[in-house]
């Protein structure tokens, strides 16, 4: 392995671990007198739900934390609470997808059925998502109450979660017009759910984390969160392009926005440049699962050329954002956002 | 009208008031860019979740704060503060409901179709909790940031979430287990139940907050909190045993524990005093529809006497409660746990 792969394989070890202690605290919390069946419960809830990921949210936390350092060596305290923060994003999406996929109806998750679909847990599973939530706080409250961050940590969670719902409300109730009248999929209303939805706490979170556990004051770093957010845009806007155009044995699945009445970048773009005998098509053959409709779909995606646009999409955004990092005043913090912008420019899955 | 029900009037109509000051400003966040649909969703959504309750949660944080006062009449804006305290338990209540009526499949709630049945709803209603729960640290973050007592009054809710969703979990399992092995069903774990579920959000919440707004340190009030959780769970165990032997006319319902199995002070009360041959005829009829098993349950707890029981149990705690209230140091706080406890003892609705 190249000396960086055995540095991020040391950290996921590391980030492994810190798991397996929060998971045991939670279960002999002392302020909760769980009986056997809820502590067997409890266990089997987090290994499911918690783990099974890709854990990149949770990793982005130490790697930017240790950018922030610039140089100096962080010591094992430091990269422990750093692990524990991640762990808190961690833990929050698992909330978020818990419940996510009891609204979406969605059978599969990471591999495996869906929390909620298995004969012993069904709509208990609403309930495992609140537990979730509550026991960040609790994690929280454990290691950092008393820390001069402790009340913008909060703070920061409680504004990231209402965001996040705030958009996922947009999400349904656009999709929920959205099957009436197709043209409620604005390109604005698509910013909209994408920004509050998905990039405040995808890509926002874990390096406000990092900034919160260096000791800096995130009043200071709106423009680093505005980068961010924007960088959590073109992530979801690459995610719907891949959906279509991406090859499938590189992803390892195969898109359905098509046929699941997505409002995804790509129909919105559409519809800002379809004639009226194209707008037809697109509206006839949107939302439906016979291949030949999803076919027509692609093929006009192709006509209007928006392989093309995304492609330009995509260079516009590079250069817009990395000349924004450049403007950033704080070098450690230009590391930290050029680490993000690589990991996903031009990716493929 | 008597002095005491024109002041109660008085404050509901100023708590009342509040309520629409808090939903005008969440549907005008600055701070998130709501779309049309949105903000007309967000109306319906609170009002149908929020209000039609009885406020007694949120009431008794401005009742509890003016007894604090002992004598001295809090301001306007103390006052409002309070009310705005009392509806974040408002708001906290609602969420319970919204999420606990799905996974119950409930159809009523508070004399109106639960939200999630109505066909414009369905499954958003879990994201809809989620934003009701969202909103509270948005409303306190507008009005409580930099007070002294901003910290604790999170970590107090976060700890009352935290209890609230773990003895939640213990029910689901318990009455999951329970429906195969009625034994399941035992004291200890309808105590761990109704304490955690009900008792900390109903009971000592709405106390702590006015502490909180009132400048007093939890800490010191540790033996106040294990009163009003017990008085929870006395509340609890008056609800049990009203849902069998109540008057349906002075209740306005009728109960269902019975047929809908549910882990009731009853049952266990029961369940301890049984022989074998009762025993039969209680996991027999236990948790069934038909009218002729539920009669039959319902003569075995007379036969059992457990009427008689639950007098005892009742002027056992009655007097128990009385004491530890006069050993409490402070009067004000004193007049407080008596104002409670005076308007559920012997209640019979």
């Amino acid at each position: 392995m190249a000396a960086e792969a055995v540095a991020v394989a040391g950290t996921t070890a590391t980030f492994r671990r810190v798991y397996e202690t929060l998971k045991a605290e939670l279960l002999r919390d002392s302020s909760f007198d769980f009986n056997e069946d809820a502590v067997q419960w409890l266990d089997a809830m987090l290994d499911y739900n918690v783990l099974g990921g890709k854990l990149n949210r949770g990793l982005a936390v130490v790697e930017s934390y240790k950018l922030l350092k610039a140089g100096s060596e962080p010591s094992e305290d430091e990269v422990f609470l750093a692990c524990i923060l991640g762990w808190g994003i961690e833990w929050l999406q698992a909330y978020f997808l818990i419940l996510d996929d009891i609204m979406d109806n969605s059978q599969t998750r990471r591999g495996k059925p869906c929390w909620y679909t298995l004969s012993k847990v069904g709509l208990i599973a609403i309930n495992d998502g609140l537990v979730l939530r509550s026991q960040i706080s609790r994690i929280f409250k454990r290691y950092f109450h008393g820390k001069t961050y402790y009340v913008d940590l909060l703070d920061l969670f409680n504004e990231v979660e209402f965001k996040t719902t705030s958009g996922e409300l947009l999400d349904q109730i656009t999709t929920n017009e959205g099957k009436k009248d197709l043209s409620k999929y604005t390109t604005d209303n698509y910013r909209r759910i994408v920004e509050y939805k998905t990039a405040y706490y995808s890509f926002y979170l874990p390096v406000a984390c990092a900034l919160l556990l260096s000791g800096w004051n995130l009043d200071d770093y709106v423009q680093t969160k505005e980068i961010l957010v924007e960088m959590g845009v073109y992530f979801q806007i690459q995610d719907d392009f891949l959906d279509c155009f991406g090859d499938p044995e590189v992803m390892g699945k195969i898109g359905t926005d098509i046929e699941d009445f997505k409002c995804s970048w790509l129909f919105v773009q559409a519809l800002v440049r379809v004639n009226e005998r194209q707008k037809d098509i697109l509206f006839e053959n949107y939302g439906k699962s016979d291949p030949a409709c999803i076919e027509k779909v692609k093929a006009l995606y192709k006509e209007l050329n928006l392989e093309g646009v995304f492609s330009q999409y995509e260079k516009e955004t590079y250069e817009k954002l990395t000349s924004d990092i450049d403007a950033q005043p704080n070098e450690a913090v230009q590391a930290v956002l050029k680490s993000f912008l690589n990991k996903i420019y031009r990716r493929r899955k």
